[in-house]
């Protein structure tokens, strides 16, 4: 067995922001993860891996979800497995063909919540047109879980010749999001406490995968896709700042926040950039295509408040992602790292 | 939504036995997942989903891993994680190509256990020739989780035209058992307690997918395969025989217990055929070939003790598995009804 890794031996335990998005997380896939599993799919850092077999191009994902509680303002945990897991293989421009099912159960869970829930994954994987195709059902005791956990993995085909990962970003590139932010941290948060806001903020919990078909039907040269999940759009942009090696520049006006998410955002202290997501994402194309992707994704229901953000600028490895606001003062927009809102997904 | 199924309402809750691999937990998957998510795929009942695409076919498994402790006598979590989709492929008759990786870590695990872990399914990745290629990690707060989950989901490539699923069993084919069974359940529950047994065993956690590949190169015309996990010989033969709608005779004798295991067995009060194992599988095929797959898989170290254990007899829509010892008495072998050993795999 080969020695632990010296950066991971600050850290003799796993804490709650190993798992949060942020840097710590980073920390821990980098430097223990990749030294081990490393291969030129995980090497592209994506939403999913990329294969090819017999010609064909596939995207293959997984994810398990944990959030805290199953059942939240707008969704649950049953259309987040299905959604959240249909939207990594969107984000690499696959159409979502199957799905996976691992549930682990807590001994004493509610027949009829496993129910609710599965009757919620039905619905989603209509909605997506996907199907599960291979399951499995796990119990563990009582205290030795939270109720329910899901993982889904997904397979989804490609049927363009794009290369839609950050190493496609050039500079030049438009930056476009595809709707206001966060919604569903602020949803989950308030299910959690009760904070008294006057409207209730329902999760932005939705498949992205008709959207992005309906982009590349367009023809549209897709140089990237991310969608905002955990660490937020602050997150998902510094990750592909890495790993284009390029640096952002992002509007703040340009970015959407409801006023009742960005007051909830103002009494918890948090910063929206940062809080989660499940139905918004980002494309990176060249400038002539972003009017294009505007116009298309604000057909969409879910999409409807879509804007160009920002755009590529630097191309001097600065891997920077800054952001001005509209007095033209600029702030260099980090990654997380801590944990600003634990098992949100 | 549509109201809970009553059969599942003697339930209101979930038992340790809804995960235990026997009565309780088909009637969980036929009466509460299969009338929501039925499709072709998932009638087949089989360890994995066999689905074709641009004229290739491809198999698609998961499975969450929740055993307890993580290390055991001859294996830990890590390895189990990847032979058990990896021979859950395998007995699709699929070359396992790539997994997937969803690690749910409770916070305050320790980072060395995370690292011993991680090498070992780099390893185990290694000997199998598969790679990981995806991966996602959680993180659940103390006391919602128990050290560590791991779910992996595995794609794998079909090169023949067989059609391996229990459907395709026939009266008159040979039952052929690849080695002796029980190791695994009795290894993990001797780490489990203090037994004092006087040797160690281990458990047989192995990899199955270099056998099976032989046995289909030599042109074996394999009708069912199944690896014995959960619920070990006696589950697994009674699926197939519900599935198959066919009568299964076995004859005691040819089935191979160390003799330790069963010592171990009757201190525990445990029936070796329903004791979980995890490099242990079963074929069935017709006659003519049942020589030949005794004399392939012997060829392997994992499969040493291959033999012959029984036969399909009846065709009568019987859905049976029948034993006959020495003596020539019969008893019908039937599935667990609760759960033997709980957090076996």
């Amino acid at each position: 067995m080969i020695n632990c890794p010296l950066p991971i031996k600050d850290y003799k335990e796993i804490l709650i922001a190993h798992g949060g998005g942020g840097k710590l997380m980073n920390d821990l896939i980098g430097k223990l993860f990749f030294p081990l599993f490393s291969n030129e799919y995980l090497e592209k850092k994506h939403d999913g891996a990329v294969f090819e077999s017999g010609g064909i191009k596939f995207a293959f994902t997984t994810d398990s979800y944990i959030i805290s509680p199953l059942f939240f303002p707008g969704s649950d945990i049953g259309e987040l497995a299905v959604y959240g897991t249909v939207n990594d293989l969107a984000m690499c421009g696959a159409k979502p063909l199957f799905l996976s099912a691992g549930f682990i159960i807590e001994e004493g869970f509610s027949m009829e919540n496993l129910w609710k829930v599965s009757c919620s994954i039905q619905n989603a994987c209509k909605k997506c047109n996907v199907e599960i195709i291979t399951a499995d059902t796990k119990v563990v005791e009582k205290g030795k879980g939270d109720g329910l956990f899901i993982n889904t993995s997904g397979i989804g085909i490609i049927n363009h010749k794009l290369g839609i990962s950050p190493r496609s970003v050039r500079q030049g590139d438009k930056i476009i999001l595809s709707g206001d932010i966060g919604r569903h941290g602020i949803a989950v948060i308030s299910s959690r406490e009760d904070l008294g806001f006057e409207t209730e903020i329902v999760s932005d919990c939705a498949p992205l995968n008709f959207i992005v078909e309906k982009l590349l039907d367009a023809g549209i040269e897709i140089h990237c896709m991310r969608d905002l999940t955990r660490g937020g759009l602050a997150s998902a942009l510094v990750e592909i700042a890495e790993t284009s090696e390029k640096e952002l520049l992002l509007y703040e006006n340009f970015i959407s926040v409801r006023d009742d998410v960005r007051s909830a955002c103002e009494i918890l202290g948090f910063d929206p950039m940062y809080v989660a997501n499940e139905g918004r994402f980002v494309v990176i194309a060249k400038e002539s295509d972003a009017e294009k992707i505007v116009k298309i994704i604000s057909g969409f229901e879910d999409g409807k408040n879509a804007s160009v953000i920002g755009e590529v600028v630097g191309d001097k490895k600065n891997r920077l992602v800054v952001m001005k606001n509209i007095y033209g003062a600029s702030r260099i927009v980090d990654m997380f790292s801590g944990e600003q809102l634990p098992r949100i997904c």
